[in-house]
C-alpha cells in the first residue's frame, strides 16, 4: 500500500480480495502497510488490484513457471531427461548436436552427416527453411519456396542422418508445417531465437509429441524466458530442452553475449530441464566457439549445439561461424572431457542451503570475536 | 585483407570476385590492402568471400533496406503517406490511434470507441487475441479460443468503430488468420513486438492490401529493424508504418526504454515511412505516457499509439498503463499542439548538408585564427 | 521467508530483528511467510538478515534517495531551483547551456562565447581537461599537462564568458582540482559520464559551494543513478542538477540511447531537482541533436546542454556532434518554443492520483455493465 | 565518401590528407568512392576529416591498443606474465585470489587470511575503502574516514597476509592514495568497476611499479575496454591484468552478465595479458559463483577472483555473494582441475588460420560436388 493510504483504502483492498476468494494477512509499519494474498495467485486480477486506491505495487513471490521449475530442494535437485530419437539429453552423457546452418544439397548434407558422425557427435542439425536478417540475402533454405520443397528438404536431412544412425534436429518457422515435420521423421523441432516469443507457434507445439529445443530470445530475462517455455508445457508437454544462445547487450565484439550465469541458474537453481549451449550464435566468431562451448558445459549445459560444415568457406549461410571438420572433432573430444570433469566436480558442489545453518549458529560468537575488540 | 596477406591471396580474392561478375578496385596501404567491390552486393556470397585466405572483413557501404529507405537528399527529404481507412498517416496531420489493450465485451468496446472518438482521436485499436508473458494469465483475448471466436471479436471492434466513424487497428498473431482480418473489415494490421522477427508472418503480409503497423523488436538495432520492415516491402508492398515502442536496456524503472534517437533517425536520416510512437509499452507506467508521447512527437513521430480504457482499473490486461478518459483527452489535445509546433519548427531545421560547404571553405582561415597564435 | 522455512527459523529472524532494535510484523500464507520490518531500514544489516536460515529475500519499500527525492504528493509536486551564477535552472525559464567540447585557444573560446551569446543561450560550457577513449588521441585538453596549464585554461573560458555576461560550466576530472576551479571563477562543475560512479570525486564535491551537473552513468538504472546523486547531497549539499546523456543498449546507430522515459520519471514521479538533457552525447550525430533535444524538453527537462563550435570541422574533439552557428541559433529558438508549450501543457497534465478514486467507485457498476452480459 | 560526392570534394579530401602528411589511395565504385589513408592514423584529425564535404565515414582498420594487443600470429600467440609479489599470473599455474569484500577488523582479516591459505588459494584480497551504491549504507570500509585510518587498514591486511605467506590485492579509489598503498606493502592494486573509466586515476597509475588488476566497466565493449587498459600502459607500464566481472544487459536475474565470449576473445584473439574472472560480482549470487568461475576458466581466464569470508552471514558488505569456507575449498580444487584440463585441451585448439588454406584450395571441387548436381 502507498505510504499515505488511509485505513478505508486498506480495508477496501482486503474486502475486494476476500470477494475474489483469497485469504489475506496484514503487516502494518510506521510508513506503509503490506497486505499478503494467499492461495493460487495466478487467478488474481492483478490489473484491478494494482489500481485500487492506495495500492503501491504487487510483489509476486511464488514462481509462475511451475512445470519448467526445479522441483527438488537445493541440496537434492531433480533433473529430467528428454529423448531425441534414442539420444538421451540431460542424463549421464553429454548430448552433442552438430551440422550445417542449412541443408544445401543432398551431397552436402550427406557429407555433413558423415562428418558429424565421424567427429563423434550424437545428432545432426540443419535448417531447411532459414531466418535471414535481410530479405535480399538470396537464400532462405531449400524448403523456402513451397510445401513440396520443404518436404523434400526434410527428407534429405532425415535420410542422411539415418544412414549414419543419427537423430535429427530441424528448426520450424511456421506452425502450419508441424505435420510435415512429424511425418517426414524429423526427431526434434527447434524454435529459433526470432520466434522465441511467437505465441501462435508455441501454442501449436503444445500438441506435438516431438521434443522441442526452445532457444531463448535475446532480450528475455532468465525467468521471463522460462515463462515462455512454460507456455508449451502448460498443457502437459514435458519434452522440452532449454537453449542459451546469447543475449543482447551493449557489447559489440561478439554477435551476442553468452549468458553462462543464466545457464548456471537454470542448472543449479531454477529448472530441472536439460540445457543446451549454442556458442555458434552466441559468439558469431568461429574461433571463439570452442572456448565458449566449454564454458557453457562447465556452467551447467548438458547439450551442445554447434554449427559445422564440410567446407564452411562455401556455406550459403553463417559460414563464418561454422566449424571446420578438424575443429569439430577437437571440440567434441574437449566437450566430453569437460563434461566428465564437471560431472565429477558436481559431487563436491556445496549449495548454501547445505551450510548456512551451521554458520547461522556461529553468528553470535563470530560477531563477538570479529567486532567486539575492533 | 589481413595485415599479413601475401600478394597471391589478394590476387585470388580479386579473381574470385571477377568470376562472380563483380568489378573490383584495390587500395594498398603500408599495413593492409583494401579491395572494393562494385555493383549489387546483395548477390555477393559474403560467407565465401569472408573465408578466403587473407580476408579480414567485409564492410558494407550501401543501405540494404532500399524500399524502406529515405529517397531524397538530406535537404529535401521525401515522405510517404499511408492510409488507414480514410485516415492519412505521415501527412499534414497527426494521426492519433487509441483504444483498450483488448476487446473485452461488446459494451466495453462500444464505450471505448465512444471515449476515443470524444477525446478527439482518429482511430480505434484493440486486440482480439493477446500476447501474454505467462500462459496462466487466464486471459488471451476474446478471440483466443477458436476461429469463430476470433471472427466474432473482430466484428465487435469493427462495428463499434464504424458506429463512431473511426477506422480500426488490430494486432495479428497468426499468419493463417489474415483472410479473417481482411474479411471482417479491419482497416489496419499490427505486428506486435514479440512477432517483430516472425519471418513466416512477415512473408505472409507481403500479400495483404491492408496497411501494417510493424512494431520494432526490443533488441533490434535501428537499421536491423528497417531490414525486417523491408521484408514485407521487398515484393512491392508500400503501406507500412514504423513503430518505436521501447527497447531493452539495463534500465529497470520503465518497462522498456523509448528510443527517441531512433525516431529522429528514421525521420531525419533513414526513412520516408510514417513513424508511430507507442509510449504505453515503452514506459509501462500510466503517468509517464503523456510526457513520453510528446517527446516522441517532437523527435519525429507522426502517429501516436496509446492505450486507453473506459475504466482501466478493471481492464483484463495491461490496465496499469491504460489511460483514463480525462487523461486521453488531455493527451490528444497536447499531442496536437506539439505536432503543430514541430511542423512549424521543422521549417527552421538545418541539416548539416545545407551548411558544411561554407564551413569547409572557412577551414584554413579558422584554423589559422584559432591555432596559429595559441 | 523460504517456502519450507520452519517456525523456528521464522522466530529466529524476528528475534534477531528485535535485537537490532526493529519492530516486526508477520504475514503467514499457505506457501510462505512475510516478515515486515519497520523503522529506518538504512541501518539494517541486510547481508546478515538475508543470510539467516529460511530467508528468501529482502524487499525494500521506501526510497533510499531521500534528499534527491520528490517531496510533494503526485498532484502537488515540489520543484527546486539551482543557480549557476545568476542563471536559474529548474524555474520558470529554460536554461540553455552550450559551447565547444573543449577550450582550444583564446580566440576559439572567445568566438565560441560570442556565438553562444548571439544564439540566445544562457551559459557557456567547455572542457579544459578532456576524457578521451583512446590514450593516443593526441588531445586531452589545454589543461591536461599541468596544474598551471589547467589554471590558464580555466581562466580563458571564464574570461571569454564574462566578456559576454555568461556564467560557465566546466567538467572536473580530479578531486584535487576543486580549489582551482573555485578560485578561477568557474560557476558550475560538471561530472562527466565516466566519473558518474567515482566515489572519491563525489565525496569531495559534498564540500564545494559550486553547483554541480552530475551526468548519469550509461549503465545506471533510473533510481540507482539517483542514489549516486544522493551521495553528494547526503551531507546537506542541495545545488545539484540531474543530467540524462544517453544510456547503453543493444542499439548501434546512435552513440547512446537517450532515455526520455527516465527524464519523465525524474520530473513527474521521482525528484524535485532540475533535469538537463544532453543530446550531443546521447545521439553522437549532429543532425539528431535538434529533434532529440526537443524530445527531452517535452519529456521534462528544464536545462539543455549541447555542444557547438565556431567551426566544428576543425574541432579537436567530438566535432562530429558539435552544432554549427546557424544550427545552434535554430535550436535555441525551437527549444524555447517547446519549453513554452510544455509549461502551458503541464497545466493540463493529470496524474493518476487525481483520478483513480472516482474510477474506483465506479468499478462495481462498470464491471457489471461490461462483463455480466458478455 | 558519400554517394553523391562530386570529384572536387574527393580531390579536396585527398589534398587535405596529403597536407597532413598521409599517403592515400582511391577505390572508385559505381556508387561510392573509398579513400584509404596509410600510416599512423592515431595522429589523424578524425573530426576534421569526417567533416569534409562528401565524407561519409571513417573506418579504422588497425587496432588502437597496441600495447595491450596480442602480438603473435593466431597460431602462435604470445602471452605475458604479471607478478603479484611472487605469484605469477598468466603462466603455467592458475592464480587464485580470494578474501572478504572488506577488511572489517584485525581478527576478521586474520581469520580470512588463514581461511584463504587453507583453502589452497594464492593471494589475499580485501577492500579497506569500499564503493557503496547508497551513501547511507553505514559502512565504507575501515579506511574511509581518514588517511590515518586507511594506512592502518592497509597494514592490517598486509600483516595478515604475510603471516600466512600470501601476497595482497587491494582496491584503490583515490589517486592521491597511491603512495600510501605502495609504502604499506600492498602487492597489487585493483581498479574497481565504477572507476574503470576514471581517467585521472588511470593516468596516475602509469607511474606505479605495482601490478594493477583493471576491472572492465560494465558498459564497455570488449575492445573499448582494452583502450582504457591501454591508457595505463601507453607510457610503458606492462604489469596489468584484465578482469571480466560482468556487464550490463537486459537480464535481471543475475547482478550482471558474465561475458565469457570476451574472455575467450581476449585469450584467443586480442591480447597477451593475463585475464581474471570475477564471478562474485558477475553473478551476485553465492550459489552461482562456483559454476560461473569454472566457465570463466574454460573460456580463457588464468586468474580467479572470488569473495570469501569466515562467516559471510555477518559480513558488513556483499555477504550474499561471499563464499563459505567449505565452498571456497571446493572451488579452489575444482578450479585447479578445470585449469589443468584446459591447459591440456589447449594443445588441441585449432584456430581457423591453421586450417583455412587447405579448405580454400578445396573450394572449387567442393562447390562443384555440392551444388552442380543439386
Amino acid at each position: 500500500m502507498r505510504r499515505e493510504a488511509p485505513a478505508a483504502e486498506i480495508k477496501t483492498v482486503e474486502q475486494r480480495l476476500h470477494d475474489l476468494g483469497f485469504k489475506t494477512g496484514r503487516l502494518e509499519g510506521t510508513e506503509i502497510t503490506l497486505i499478503g494474498v494467499y492461495g493460487d495467485i495466478t487467478t488474481l486480477p492483478k490489473g484491478e488490484i494494482e489500481e485500487l486506491p492506495g495500492v503501491e505495487q504487487l510483489i509476486p513471490i511464488s514462481r509462475a513457471y511451475k512445470r519448467a521449475a526445479q522441483k527438488g530442494a537445493p541440496e537434492k535437485p531433480i533433473y529430467q531427461t528428454v529423448k531425441i530419437g534414442n539420444l538421451v539429453c540431460g542424463g549421464d552423457e553429454l548430448a552433442f548436436i552438430s551440422g550445417p546452418c542449412s541443408v544445401e544439397s543432398e551431397t552436402q548434407i550427406t557429407e555433413a552427416a558423415n562428418l558429424v558422425k565421424e567427429a563423434g557427435a550424437d545428432a545432426l542439425r540443419g535448417g531447411v527453411v532459414k531466418y535471414r536478417s535481410s530479405p535480399y540475402s538470396g537464400w532462405e533454405g531449400l524448403g523456402a519456396s513451397s510445401g513440396e520443397a520443404l518436404k523434400k528438404g526434410l527428407q534429405l536431412i532425415v535420410k542422411a542422418a539415418r544412414a549414419v544412425g543419427l537423430p535429427t534436429v530441424v528448426e520450424i518457422l511456421d506452425q502450419a508445417d508441424v505435420p510435415l515435420y512429424e511425418d517426414t521423421g524429423v526427431d526434434c523441432l527447434q524454435i529459433g531465437e526470432p520466434n522465441s516469443k511467437n505465441q501462435a507457434l508455441l501454442n501449436r507445439l503444445r500438441d506435438t509429441k516431438l521434443p522441442v529445443i526452445h532457444k531463448r530470445g535475446n532480450s528475455l530475462d532468465t525467468e521471463a524466458y522460462l515463462l515462455w517455455v512454460e507456455r508449451m508445457m502448460s498443457s502437459g508437454k514435458e519434452n522440452v530442452i532449454l537453449c542459451e544462445r546469447g543475449i543482447a547487450s551493449s557489447n559489440r565484439y561478439t554477435r551476442n553475449t553468452l549468458d553462462v550465469g543464466s545457464i548456471a541458474a537454470f542448472r543449479y537453481q531454477l529448472s530441472g530441464l536439460p540445457i543446451a549451449v549454442d556458442s555458434s550464435h552466441a559468439t558469431g566468431i568461429r574461433d571463439l566457439v570452442h572456448p565458449a562451448t566449454l564454458a557453457g558445459i562447465m556452467a551447467g549445459a548438458s547439450v551442445v549445439l554447434v554449427e559445422a560444415h564440410p567446407n564452411p568457406l562455401i556455406a550459403k549461410s553463417d559460414g563464418h561461424q561454422g566449424l571446420f571438420r578438424e575443429q569439430l572433432k577437437a571440440l567434441v573430444a574437449a566437450s566430453r572431457a569437460a563434461w566428465t570433469l564437471r560431472r565429477q566436480l558436481d559431487g563436491g558442489y556445496l549449495p548454501t542451503a547445505a551450510l548456512e545453518k551451521a554458520y547461522f549458529e556461529r553468528m553470535p560468537d563470530d560477531r563477538k570475536r570479529f567486532f567486539d575488540k575492533s
